[in-house]
């Protein structure tokens, strides 16, 4: 089954210590996309300005990625420039220029609107909530969100959480939103406001997957190199929504795959700066990567009972 | 089998969001011996002073912890008053009174020094070197220590690390020991000195455990309330080497439910003040909790070849 994904497509900027990259593809919706590819048809709104460099997006359309709800606006497009230090832990923002992505009203396509599953990329949740009235009965609808929206717009997400049936977020946006310290309480209160399932993104700590009263949780894939950590929750995203979309089977044991092909996804983006590493994978490479997950946690303890 | 444990035994005085507790049962031996006793005898090696209130150790007694080598000295025992904020993440040392444990010389006793399990707690390394002097042809002699010691004691302690089969100890003081930031290359640099297994205990966000060129995690147990971390690092270590000596069986596969033991009582001594929880198990409550960890990462992608 297809994906319909909304979110930013964006130009990056970003220096590690291991390199630098200069108006590489970027935004939520790219980094999704490029992982959720490798599962199944993708569909993508989102805006760009006149200046984006189309061609960058050429390796999206080959993997099946549906660009006809990517509008070009009349300016520039939106660009983000950040470091990371050594630890790699967080990003030091040195530069927004959202450009024609604050003007973003995202349209979607007559062809796109019974899309069965929808993820809600990090924009604004007024915006998010406006695709929910433009689609029809998905079969599941997931979003991410961010800090910036938790201070600015709590009211409006926690409306949208009634109508979504999973969110992904990292460990402090879900200790922000819902002012719990505690990850399992956090995931509580989320789930009473709305969504079955909750995943929190540990980033380098792995991801919790809550649903009702059970817990799974998948660490992060311990790599000897970390390249570049943009994108990885997006790119988390995408494998986690892109195998529940192939599979179409939403069973708790099912959704606990989805989780570890998710991780496998984003160990997979921190390889290389931008998409380079995911969108050219081919699918052994993400079967090798869930069976090393797989032994990476495997036990077997004598277990009566 | 038997397991010598070789470590601090204090008093600690203890703060919490959830709490207060003066001068309960503390140290690394105490900890360790608290949770290795569920699982065979123990020998305890430490000092304590002439104001010890020895009716605390009187459970540990009755759990098969031999304190024969409990030595007590002419002056004040060693304390430890801390406060934990909210995060819980890390204790603020309030006071440290070493008392006679700044003069502790450990002495095995003649009956201690064929134990085939010997864990040196975090001690000066030129007294866990001592204790090696002292014991003869261990199985296994498994280290801890921490950063007061890498910082003072650095080449002791290297010279340590040719001496032991397994070292456990935090993220932050493999990093500092080692200088990599990343934790497959801290594991592989103190591999290559000497220890086949290298336990990397990450707190909140569980623990890896590295030999040659596997690796295996374990999360931590997401409990929706953790009441005192004091000690979660000693039980774990406890349940990690009470199972290996149990069992006898140095196996990767045994190494592994060794790591879910670990975590286990690492978990259940976090739900309590001091050694409370830890020392007061039966042993189906460990059993059910292994089960637990078994379910919460257990998942069956398709895994072909």
């Amino acid at each position: 089954m297809s994906v319909l994904v909304v979110g930013s497509v964006a130009l990056d900027s970003v220096e590690t210590p291991f390199g630098k990259a200069d108006e590489v593809l970027g935004g939520s919706a790219t980094m999704f996309a490029s992982s959720a590819c490798h599962f199944g048809p993708v569909q993508l709104v989102g805006v760009v300005g006149s200046d984006y460099p189309m061609h960058k997006l050429e390796p999206l359309k080959a993997r099946g990625v549906d660009l006809a709800g990517l509008e070009t606006a009349e300016g520039e497009s939106f660009r983000w420039r950040a470091r990371y230090r050594h630890d790699l832990n967080s990003a030091e923002t040195l530069e927004t220029r959202l450009g024609v992505f604050s003007r973003f009203r995202p349209q979607i396509p007559e062809a796109f609107r019974r899309t069965p599953f929808v993820f809600l990329a990090n924009i604004d949740p007024r915006l998010q909530l406006d695709v929910l009235n433009q689609v029809e009965k998905p079969t599941l609808v997931a979003m991410d969100t961010m800090n910036f929206w938790i201070e600015s717009r709590r009211p409006d997400l926690v409306e949208l959480l009634g109508h979504v049936d999973l969110i992904t977020l990292n460990d402090a946006e879900a200790r922000q939103l819902t002012e719990q310290s505690n990850l399992v309480k956090a995931a509580k209160w989320i789930m009473a406001r709305g969504p079955k399932h909750v995943v929190i993104k540990k980033g380098e700590h792995g991801a919790f997957l809550f649903s009702g009263d059970t817990i799974f949780f998948a660490p992060a894939f311990p790599l000897e190199d970390i390249f570049d950590p943009t994108g990885a929750g997006d790119s988390f995203a995408g494998g986690f929504i892109g195998w529940l979309a192939a599979t179409g089977d939403l069973s708790e044991e099912n959704l606990r795959r989805a989780v570890v092909y998710g991780s496998a996804m984003g160990s997979f983006a921190v390889e290389q700066f931008s998409n380079e590493r995911t969108i050219a994978l081919a699918r052994p490479e993400i079967e090798q990567r869930v069976r090393e997950f797989h032994r990476l946690v495997a036990f077997d303890a004598p277990l009566p009972q």
